[in-house]
């Protein structure tokens, strides 16, 4: 995704600390007070512009969705959304996905979802890849023992490695696709790289795994 | 793959008992006798016509190779080009792969290879499939502790779902290309279907995986 600054950005982030929670390692193992009502927590980490995240909370009102992003350029889409369109069950965090482990307790997740994570195709840069064993055991660290990772890409590379680290790390595989959209599932959200890209024919790779 | 009726395919089997060894149980624990050399057994399980595991052998002398078919009117083609041009690190088999543990013994085979199998892609048919744990299972019985399964096919039902079972099983995935011929290996011998296949466009996929 091309980052261009947004002016006014972080200053709209700080203007709604409901939105995007300041501090959010003051919320460890107490994220479901944060919330109106007391349910799973699902995150997408990378959320982006937030199409995603911000859609699976309007169809799951039964779900707690946090979006985290790194950059504000990117968060404020998201943010501008969720001002316009309120929802109750979504919140956004500004992290870098390496300090989940600080923001989470144990067993606090259900479900971590990556979409179209940056596929870093330089083999020095492999430990950045959000499937790399290094963010295996992040997730792992914060997931309920049933967790799942949720994975889509347009990456071969990254679709690949991805297979290949989470076979190694012992995590089993739930389900799997080499085309998500030749058979879309009627409940499958698409994000906005997703839509562009599949329409101007790239594959989409999908992997649910278990710990 | 098509199958014809060959007139005299089993008349010219049954006269090249050195090619194609008429009783294989009886080899069972003694393949290493049935070769010129005492080498490793790779085994291609569904060899078709024969052009892979021929090409495999007349690259690899210090190996010793198995074809596995069960028509007579595919087994044939393999058996003209073994008659025209010998190679002594080449035999082939007319057996079905279920009984594949009554011809070899424990650690006899080295590598399982596994090209364009049916993809039976009925669910009903998935015991079939030669990923299916059933055959994980047979294989694993002959093979050497650090025995590979070396797969490929242009079938994307087929492949999702021996990454599944492969995964399943516990097995480690070593190599995984989702277009092998993308970046296609120097080493790579082409079977028939995957050289006419492969100009039509089709993907193919590569697994490589460990017990």
């Amino acid at each position: 995704m091309r980052l261009r600054n947004v002016p006014g950005a972080p200053d709209l982030i700080a203007e709604h600390p409901q939105l995007v929670i300041p501090k959010p390692e003051e919320c460890k193992g107490k994220w479901a007070t944060v919330f109106e009502k007391d349910q799973p927590v699902h995150i997408e980490v990378g959320m982006g512009k937030g199409q995603f995240v911000y859609g699976m909370a309007l169809a799951n009102p039964d779900i707690n969705y946090i979006g985290i992003e790194m950059f504000d350029s990117v968060i404020v889409k998201a943010l501008e959304k969720l001002i316009e369109n309120p929802l109750p069950n979504l919140k956004l965090l500004k992290v870098d996905a390496r300090f989940l482990t600080d923001i989470f307790d144990e067993n606090e997740i259900a479900i971590v979802y990556l979409n179209f994570s940056d596929p870093w195709p330089k083999n020095r840069h492999a430990k950045r890849r959000l499937t790399h064993a290094d963010f295996l055991d992040r997730y792992k660290h914060i997931m309920r023992n049933d967790g799942e990772i949720r994975f889509k890409t347009d990456n071969r590379g990254l679709f690949e490695f991805s297979l290949m680290s989470l076979n190694a790390y012992g995590m089993q595989f739930e389900d799997l696709s080499l085309n998500l959209h030749a058979d879309e599932p009627e409940d499958n959200v698409r994000t906005e790289y997703e839509d562009k890209w599949s329409k101007k024919g790239s594959v989409i790779y999908r992997l649910v795994a278990k710990y």
